[in-house]
């Protein structure tokens, strides 16, 4: 239960013009995040609660692949980023000048961790196939100034790495994760207008890279999917002075939508653990190279995804099980011992109450923040329905009120 | 519940020798962490799950102050660090040069967050007082090279800053904070052994610094306690030239412990407020200046701190509530079946299990294994007590052994 008045929150007036996008100037105006820094922002409590209640929602899943957690540093060395020669290739990577002389990467991804950690735990044809996750702060050096929160300088992931055999075993497990990650965009309610994607961005593997963009309508990327066989690409890999040619059906027939990437699959294949020297003892004793993938989603950015993908004309809107409370109460007079009574009660059914007694704040403005805010549930708390025993209970979604007996 | 086939888990032959202290050695031993690079340490699942616990008994207790959890970005702003004169001062500060051109911090403390964040919301006396935490990594850019735990580049931190109208008000806020994190440490069964220390860092204040420092017998702290009145004070306010006088109540008897700080208290009183200019209109229409003071608590060091704390001589001892895992089942021959539909059974009695049914391994290796990972109970399912529906359960800290009825 959060009291409103405990704590000084003020939802601007008027939502504050941002580039492109609308949701961005809801979360500002809503009381979810303040930016004091260009592609910095400070999460507030509610933007929190959704992004760990996400969190919690990509954990269990990647608990159900049996996948290990595990957390590795944000800084890291020089000389392993050297090993895989991307030290000076990767142009996104922080470079941090130490006290003790060294420099340091500040991690925008984690092979140059992850393989050599587990290059103790892969010997023999016994220890494969495995994998681990993590989910943590990843650091970009961008140029490219953006005020909104797609593409910040941090930003939350989840990285799923995988350690495979073979190329053929890799390919089984590819297609338990997507059955995982299609469980995980489910349960956010994004998958009906989320597309696997043909990209590519790696020199180093023939196979296709994917990535899965979500239909939002304002831009990041275009992508170009047929209407014959349902199949999207990435803008980058249609050759735009040529005809379209769907990739897999040929046909010319497509249209373009915008879309956002909310997760991505690398094929790293051996690239790294050659690299590291990363081999394993077959069972006909031959030494034999280890074949690794990785597969991200974008926490942080799903938050705002699932903002813009929901938000109507009244503001923000979330689905229950990810929203930063489920029911806001609206306290007018004295009735805060009744709000508190009826929050206890419904807390103990495993729902999550914002009271709003916050002092010298009309009806319409408590309405109109909880409406703001997106909270599915706004319940009426006044003298005159409490003596006659009942409440008002509102749905986010409906502009009818119901009666609930106290 | 957690299959060690799954992984190719190996815990070391032998503990690595580090340094000074036996309880890091165990943590590589019993394959908690991995360090790749000095100072930098991968967390692995059991470390990870102890360290979420511990997170979440935090988390709780500053909920029930009505803290509010928030996060903030790790880089920040030169400008914003110059503000506070803090930007050549502080010499762990990390400095990042980016491709933009600027200069970013990569935060070690969030003062200079924080403070301009909450002027947004500090107007007027009704807006007091109030409080914010966070729980996030901090990056130290240390000279001093350590192998083990205790002091490292990136650690994680609680920290709460608490904003105030005058100097007593924020004493009597102090003292529930004070109560909070007693209960914090008593849940980690601490308590006992920790002192509440008089020390100075810093040159703004007149008021007493406090840090707590928990007994361990070995090196990063001496305290000095009066045997008296049981003031403990930190030996850099102890001038060793003169005898020991302590603060309080001027004796001289004392004794000298080794100790580890695990928390914190900075009185910063009206120093960064004022740095940003953040003042409040009182009821007399006078802009007042706001005090404010820190309180953290080190998440990711109390690990160590317990772990060194309750070790015995066959390995970690782990207090249950934050144990990786309650149950430590040990499958010899044929039993996994039945090792899952008991564990099961525990699960759904909110315990967690640990599934040893590593191929190859002997029983002697897994009983050991049991023991030096600090699980709280261990069963062994085994053909022959199967066959009488029976099982051994044995407590990690106690020799003898109970039969349980299947």
């Amino acid at each position: 239960m959060l009291q409103l008045s405990k704590f000084p929150i003020k939802t601007l007036k008027s939502a504050p013009k941002v580039s492109d996008n609308r949701s961005t100037s809801l979360l500002l105006q809503a009381w979810f995040i303040r930016q004091e820094m260009a592609w910095a922002y400070n999460y507030l409590p509610f933007w929190l609660k959704v992004l760990r209640k996400i969190e919690s929602i990509v954990r269990e899943e990647m608990n159900s692949l049996w996948a290990q957690e595990i957390l590795m540093p944000a800084l890291w060395s020089k000389e392993h980023w050297e090993q895989t020669g991307r030290w000076d290739k990767v142009d996104v990577l922080f470079k941090l000048p130490a006290s003790t002389g060294k420099e340091y990467a500040l991690n925008p991804t984690h092979e140059e961790l992850v393989t050599p950690l587990l290059w103790e735990f892969i010997q023999s044809y016994k220890d494969l196939e495995f994998w681990v996750y993590q989910i943590q702060n990843k650091f970009r050096n961008e140029k490219r100034a953006k005020s909104w929160l797609l593409r910040g300088r941090e930003f939350l992931m989840k990285d799923l790495y995988s350690f495979h055999k073979s190329e053929e075993t890799l390919l089984v497990y590819y297609e338990e994760v997507k059955a995982s990650y299609k469980r995980v965009f489910d349960r956010l309610w994004l998958w009906n207008d989320t597309y696997e994607t043909i990209a590519w961005w790696w020199d180093f593997t023939t196979l296709n890279s994917h990535e899965y963009q979500t239909i939002l309508g304002i831009w990041e990327d275009n992508i170009y999917i047929c209407n014959e066989c349902n199949t999207s690409h990435n803008e980058e890999v249609v050759d735009s002075s040529i005809w379209f040619v769907c990739f897999k059906c040929k046909s010319k027939n497509h249209r373009i939508e915008k879309a956002s990437e909310v997760w991505n699959i690398f094929p790293l294949m051996t690239k790294f653990t050659d690299s590291f020297d990363v081999k394993y003892t077959d069972s006909d004793w031959k030494a034999k190279e280890v074949y690794m993938w990785c597969y991200g989603i974008g926490i942080s950015r799903l938050v705002w995804v699932i903002a813009e993908y929901f938000m109507d004309e009244k503001g923000l809107v979330w689905p229950e099980h990810i929203a930063p409370a489920t029911h806001y109460i609206i306290v007018m007079w004295d009735n805060l011992d009744k709000a508190i009574t009826l929050s206890k009660k419904l807390e103990a059914d495993w729902k999550e109450v914002i009271i709003d007694d916050r002092e010298k704040v009309w009806f319409g403005q408590k309405a109109s923040d909880a409406d703001l805010l997106g909270i599915p549930y706004r319940i009426v708390l006044s003298d005159k329905t409490l003596e006659a025993w009942w409440y008002e209970l509102k749905s986010r979604l409906s502009d009818e009120t119901q009666i609930i007996a106290l």
